[in-house]
This record gives structure tokens, sequence and C-alpha cells, in this order.
């Protein structure tokens, strides 16, 4: 099935967010001003707004991640939604039959949204492909595969400070191999048109056929950097690293870390962005992270902007409740 | 102390729900009503009504079960309550002196209702005969016990497709001994004056006085399921079953599995109920879980419905806060 | 870095709530009004006051502590907070860079307040000093060092049950050594004008030098609880007396257990404090823990309120959202 089909409803309004791959240029950028309409929230100088009150979101956690979990029940909070947190041991449940039988339950307990974070990828497509009309699926990062509201806030936050993507070049250096953010950000970029889209890392981080992804391939750091408007460095992960050829922290470090001499290549007014949590002095150096072209923390804040933008269009035009609240 | 005594003031409201035993029709009845008010919350043509706001409902669960907690959790919700959930460890806590002087402690906290899931039977009834007159304790499954808000749902399910009581023959299928639900069910249909309840079972999970409930006896489910309106499967509580003749799961099946041969047996409508979570291929064949006669998910559903009538019942006359909330 | 200076603002308001240690009078006597202020609550006459709307309160807890957390949780909602559950396990996260990095992502989130738990003393301090102005940081319970709130909530119990504090003699009995309680209430009475604080325990259980905190020294139990119009009972914190000279829980007892007998030495209506959870048979005796002397209760009821009132001075005037909640 095409990704775009189960994401789209038959008017072209999202459904589920589960992967930016394949969605038109005008849906990201609908998503973009949609979070823009939300800032007003994440300054503080409005409360909340009641877009999803009476409903309900479901944080179904297949893996443990308190940071995603968090930003997404501040988002949900902020739109006035119920939220529950169901963590699900990484047990039988987690798969086929008996994972089929417990979203059932919970779709009969009338939710209205499933956030879903899974180790295996695939996991939000199947099971955005096995609930009934009524509820939304969003992809919290599903192993390899996605994470799309990270690349919609990476969007986001390169929007606000470069405008426009056509003249843009972007890098994203580091472990494209293992991270989910990667392929979402690719996908992203060049589906609101980017000038370019440079990955850059040793060939033992990238995909064999990264290339028919639309990026260029760079293996030295000094090359990939220059003259580039916006570096994305990602974080090494370890974790999902087995077997692998892994280099140690100190050789990546070497290699390819941020550091302010090589940012120095890139554009002079290029911004450096970051996923979370940082390793200081493994993807970056301290004070580039801490550093005036440092955009790392306004994107933990455009998270939520960003992720109220997508659990609201998801909802939209979903018989919203009558207001009978007193 | 008489069941009946704790759990109604002397104006016959509810004061605590801790069982279905000895419940006088009227007020089993006026439950299911109660419930029936709340359909447009559970159909999400309503968001939330406001019965309980200000009000604090404590999800006190000595034995952990995310399925029913989360029921409770979106009823409450659903009545504009907070809702703190506190797990318990099995601990010295969960006993004699130091479980109360955690719920005198609690209570300190200005808290309305305990919703209490415990391991052992009748530690609901300990807890409601020690908390003060301000806080109602509802219990969510106590041992083998009692499990009176799942009971109330499989009513309430049975009025909406059957109506009324009076003609019903209703057979529970499977491990009666080890069954909380069971129990609960037995009660509620025999105080609702149903027609006939039959228990079907192996002897080895049937309890040995179990005709003084009220029921008929049935080894065999050829027997069993004649001619019944209504075939309430439970789970195989395999965990309660330490040391008992245990039988295979394939053993089981092939003598009381619900398969569609078997459903044949009972009336043509008869309909086909599971407390779930369900074990297709032991007590259920897959295809009768998910057959047109099945109510398995309408079941959980009407949970929501039913658990708010409780809870608000149990609360309604009970000093309600004055409205001074902006 | 004076304590005062991080705590108050320049016009002399509360910004952050780490210590009493310090504190000028006329504030501790603001907290108490305020807290009184909040009666209604408690005594649920008024449903929730909407002082924190829109607002957004994290409980980040380094160390366990479902009461402590419960309580703050109550607080929170009662002000119409909303409030996130961040439980920190006890790894290289919770020092250092790395928790600095996971604050700093926190606050980008556009929290409002953290309320901290940590085993280390000073760590409520040290995260106060990091965060921006726009975030209120409060100690829930630093190691040995303070518990500011209970002591607060020790102060408005005395102050409901005797009226002014310059006559009262108030006796702390047992652990002092290692109770971050005893700290804060020995600061806290000082500050507010106490006539005398004693202290009552073991030269093993005392500080080396408290005399210099402003207090009697007795180790004679019969002696320091002559005349006293306030008996305060530590909890015994064995999990944090490490190869100290222990006592035995009945040596304890035998010594410094609050009995009914010992009590008949303080003033005729004196009061018996405790900020639980209570060992009956060790530091007090059943009897009096649940006699008609007992305050123990009434300190939690006081804990809501008083922790409301913490919570509601340390966000006045820091740029309250716009009302645009629907």
């Amino acid at each position: 099935m095409n990704r775009r089909d189960i994401q789209l409803d038959e008017h072209g309004r999202l459904r589920h967010f589960l992967t930016t791959e394949g969605l038109p240029r005008d849906l990201l950028e609908r998503i973009l001003d949609t979070a823009g309409s939300f800032t007003g929230v994440i300054e503080k100088s409005i409360k909340t707004v009641p877009l999803l009150r009476g409903r309900t979101v479901i944080n179904l956690f297949f893996e443990a991640s308190t940071r995603t979990r968090t930003t997404f029940e501040l988002a949900a909070k902020r739109l006035s939604s119920d939220v529950l947190n169901i963590d699900v041991a990484t047990s039988a449940t987690s798969k086929g039959e008996s994972l089929l039988d417990m979203l059932r339950n919970l779709e009969a307990m009338q939710c209205d949204m499933f956030v879903v974070r899974h180790a295996e990828s695939g996991a939000a497509h199947f099971i955005a492909e096995h609930v009934g009309d009524d509820v939304a699926v969003i992809n919290a990062g599903d192993g390899r595969h996605a994470h799309p509201t990270q690349a919609m806030l990476d969007m986001y936050t390169i929007r606000r400070h470069k405008g426009a993507f056509e003249p843009l070049r972007v890098a994203i250096v580091g472990d494209i191999l293992h991270s989910r953010v990667a392929r979402s950000q690719i996908h992203a970029l060049n589906g609101l048109g980017v000038g370019e889209v440079r990955v850059v890392g040793p060939r033992t981080l990238l995909p064999r056929d990264v290339e028919r992804l639309g990026v260029h391939v760079y293996h030295d750091i000094t090359e990939g950097l220059r003259d580039v408007d916006v570096v994305i460095t990602l974080r090494l992960q370890r974790e999902r690293m087995r077997g692998a050829l892994l280099p140690s922290e100190q050789e990546y470090y070497q290699l390819y870390g941020i550091t302010g001499e090589r940012l120095a290549l890139a554009k002079p007014d290029a911004i450096v962005m970051h996923p979370g949590p940082i390793n200081r002095g493994v993807e970056i150096e301290s004070a580039v992270a801490d550093g005036e072209r440092s955009v790392i923390l306004n994107q933990v804040t455009n998270g939520i902007a960003v992720r109220m933008a997508v659990m609201s269009m998801c909802l939209e035009g979903r018989g919203t409740p009558a207001e009978e609240d007193a």
C-alpha cells in the first residue's frame, strides 16, 4: 500500500501521521503553517487552545522514551485533550494477534488518537492499518524507519531561521544508517523543495543506497560542510549498533564532531541543529552546542507547536463532540 | 457485617460499590439506567459531563492491571474528575496497620474516592470499613471474590441486546472457581431476576457449593449451551491455578472452547461475551470472537458508561463543592 | 551565594522555594497567610482555584516518593495547573552536564515550575541556579539538607492550633542528624520567632554543631519534653544510617519513643506531630498517634494548602498567560 494512501483521506486531509515520505508539499507546508498558529501557546502569551477538548489521546509506548512522551503529553494538554500514558512491556502483547486485540480494546474505549512509539520499523504503519475510522495514529518513532514529528519540528525551525527552502543547502552529519530522524528529515527536506541535501558520514554509518533518497554523499566533513546553510548533527545511536563496526567516541569526534573550526567552513550565518539528547564532545563541541548559531533548544520549543499542529490536523473534521460541558 | 449495610446509606443510596451480592434489584437497575444516560459521552456526541468536577479519584492498585486502571481513569476524566494513579508495591504497606495509615493519609489529602484493586479477597471491603464518611470505595477486583463493575457492564450489555432479564437463559462457561467475574455476574443476574443461570465447566474448575449461588451446573458443554440466550465465556486464570489440576490449553479448548459449531446449539440470536483479554483458540474460536454474535468489544465500550454511573452514584449527595472555579 | 538572594526577587517576592533558612519573617508569615486563604479548597467547600491555569508543573523526582509526589500533584491540580511526573533514574542523567542539558530541554518545553526531589543535598539549589527567569524551583526534599514545604506545613499546623509563635516551646525528638525535615523546621521556627526550640536525641543522632542552629540540646527525653507546647517526633531514617551506630527499634522506643506517660510531662494541651509515615511502637506509641492530642493527619491536610501557597506565590507576577481558553 502506498504510504500516502493511508495517511491522507479522499480530500487530501491528514488522517494519520506516520512518515514524511511521499507527503505532498502543500500538506507539509500546511503542517508548518498550523504550527505557526500555535506560537502564542508556546510563547506563553496564550494558555491553552480548546481544539481537542473532550478528546482522548493515548501515548502507547512499546519502547521507553520519557523525552518524547513528555513532549506529546504537553502538546495534547495544550490542546485541552485528556491524555493517558500506557507503557506496554516488550512482551507477547507488542506483536501480532494480541496486539490487535489490545488495539481493538483501546478503540472500544472510545479513544481518538494513538501516539505510538515502537522499537520495530513499520509498527505505527501496521497499527494505522488496523484501527477504525475514528482513530488517528501518530508515529512517535518506529525502529530505524521514521520519526516524522521530529523531522517536521526541524523543518519548522529551519523555516523560522532561514525562510524559504529552495535556496538552502543542508548537511546531515553522522550516523545516518541507524537514524530514523535522518530518513524523515531527508524526505521532508526534499518534499519541501530544499536546494540540496547532503549526508556526511563514514561508509559504515550510511545506508548502501542512500543516494536513492535524493542526497549527495560526503565522507569528508570539510567537504560536506562547505557553504551549507544548515548543519544537522545526529545522535550516535550506540544502542542500535549491534555488531557493527563501531568507531570509538574519540575517533568519531575527530572525524565528524562539529567543532567551531569546522563550522567556519559553512556559511557565516549557518545554523546548527541536533535532535537531542546531545553527547558533548562526541557529536558536537560543547561551545558550538551552546553557541549563538545553535538552535538546538529552539527545536525543543518548536516541537510542542509542531506536535500540536499534527495532532489537531489529524482529528480535524472527525465528528467533534458537541459542547455540553458545563 | 451484612454486605448490603456497608454499600448503602440509610436512604438506600450507593455509598461504596464492593460486590453485586445482596444488592436490591431496584439499585442494580438504577445503575443500568444511569449508565444509559451516559451513552452520549461514550458515543462521542457529548464531550464530558461535569458531575465530578473538583473531585479527586485515586486509583489505588495493589495489583497491576493497566486495562482496568485505564477504564476507570477514562471514566473519571469523562466525569471531569481529577485522577491520581498510585501503584502500591506488594510490600508490607499493602496489609494491616501500615495500610490503614496509608488510607488515613490519603483521606487527609481530601480525596473523594478510592478505586481499589487487590490480589486478596475482601481487601476492598476492609478498606471501605475503615475510611471515613467522605470517601467512597469502588472494588476494581479483589482476589477471587468480586469484580462488580465488570459484572454490571456485562448486565448493561445483556440488557442493551436482549431487553428484559426474566425470559433469559445465560450460560457462564469455563473457570468459575478462580473467577471473581463469574461470582459477581451470578449475583447480578439473579438480583436482576434472570430466567436461568447455568455454569458450565469441569468439576476441577467449579466451586464445590456452586449450586448454592442459584445456578444450574453442567459439565457437558453441548448440554450447557442448548437454547441459551447469552454465552459468557471466562478467561482461563492460569496465574491463579497454583497446584490445581490444570487442563492443557488444547484439552480445555477441545472440551469447553466456544466454537461456531457449539454456538449453534444456543438460540439463533444468542450473544457471546468475554471479559477479556481473550485467549484465541483456548476459550474461544477466533471466528466466533470476531463474529457477528460477539459483543465482546461492546462490553468494553459499555464499561466506560457503567463505571461513570457507579462513580457518580457513589458521590451523589456527598457535599458537592461550590462552583467557584473561574 | 546567599540562600536568600536566589529565593527572592528584588521586590522580596518568592522566586524559588529551596530552604526555610534565612527567609525573612514576613515572608514566612505570608506563606502561612496564603495557605490560610486556601482552606476552602482543602475543606471541599471550593473545588479548585484557577491561579495556575495554563501553567505546567513538572514533578522532577530523582528519588522515588509516592507520598510527596502525590501531595504536590494534588496541590497543583487544585490550582488548575497541568502536571507532568518525570521519574529520573539515578543514572548519569541525574548529575552534572547531562542534568543541565535535561533541565534546558524541559525549560525549552515552556514549563513553569520544577518540583525537585533528589537524594543529594543541594540538588534543588543547583537546579535553581541554572534555570532561566521563567522557571520556579521548589525543593521537595534534597538529601539531608532541607524539606521546606514539610516544615511550612508544620508551622501552619502549629499556628492553627497554638496561635502566636513567641510564647511557644517546641521539642523536636529523634534522629535530627539524618533529618532534612528537622533542619527546615528549626530554621522556620526561629525565623517565625518561636520562644524556644529543643532538640532531643542521642549524641549519635544529633549533628555535632547543632547548638549553632539556635536550639537547646537534650539527651534525656524526660527533661526535653517538660513543659513544651509542641512535640515533633521524627521518622527514624534507617535507610540513611549507613554504618552509623544504629540503635535497635526497641532500644530507640525505650529511650525516645513518645508514649502517653512521657507526653504527660509536656503541657496539658501540648500537640504531637510527625512528618509521616509513622513507625508505631518505634517513634511513637499507637495510642498517642491516634490520640486527641495528635495532629498528624491535620498536618497532611494542611500540606495541600501550604503547597498551593508556595506554588502560587512562586509564579505570581511572572507573566500570566492571557485568558484565551474557550
